[in-house]
């Protein structure tokens, strides 16, 4: 299995990461911006998420929640910036409990072969609110969630693509 | 006068610059705001401004068209994200010759006594692309910028609101 790989170099309000998929890059895509497919997958597994709006066009937006047995909830919204494609997507980022607080996310997907790198890049307004960012465990449920990933795309979407072909 | 300081740390995609006004922070919050004022300040002399959009909330979108005299124009775009205040406003800033490039830019107003101290805090997906807006002759651009806004200050507003006191 795919590591995730994460820099957070010191002093920049930034965070780099990379993770390999076994599936192509249009598939890949379909993940990222289908969402009840996103719904699956983004995410630590112990949240249920709910895509409460998803305009995937220049200038759309978009807001998910992440709930918790508890009940508790988390809420995040954003704007697309620029036209999403499976070369990449612009969008910001904002976290609904830190009002004032936007990160800026620019995904890409490489091809290599029938597998696909994705690269995110996210800038932030301050080292601290980075740092923030990585303290809160990004980087467990970032790597949840490619696992829950590489579950999804093995179970439904390559076995159905690869009968479609 | 009060000149313009600039930080571009280098390896950082961030651009972090200060500037003195001689105007309370609701007059410096207007001219910021208000895109009958902005179009008189914003951008090198040079430039015609002409503000095609300009909605200041939450999600709300701005445009606006820089035109020389040969009638050359360059167009810029974002969203405000958050609610703009005359403590700050989050914004993000495209020019529409060089798609897919996005920066977020973070304004903050601060008073001390009569005059306000603004600072803006813009950061760059790479550091390439901030070191490409240091290159376009943005500090120039800038400074001649605040000067309009010192002029425009002393000439219209701050007289008009000291009549009104």
């Amino acid at each position: 299995m795919s590591e995730l790989k994460i820099t957070a170099e010191p002093g920049v309000p930034q965070i780099l990461t990379e993770r390999e998929l076994d599936a192509p890059r249009e598939l890949v895509y379909r993940a990222f911006t289908e969402p009840e497919l996103l719904a699956q997958w983004l995410g630590p597994r112990k949240y249920t998420m709910t895509v409460d709006r998803y305009d995937l066009r220049d200038g759309g937006t978009w807001r998910y929640v992440h709930t918790d047995e508890e009940g508790n909830a988390w809420g995040f919204h954003g704007v697309f910036h620029g036209e999403p494609s499976s070369d990449g997507m612009v969008q910001t980022f904002e976290f609904e409990g830190a009002p004032g607080n936007v990160q800026m996310d620019t995904v890409t997907f490489e091809s290599r072969g029938d597998r696909t790198i994705v690269r995110t890049n996210s800038v932030f307004q301050t080292v601290e609110a980075r740092d923030a960012m990585v303290q809160s465990g990004m980087a467990d449920g970032m790597s949840q969630g490619y696992e829950r990933l590489d579950e999804l795309l093995a179970r439904d979407l390559k076995g159905r693509h690869d009968t479609d072909a």
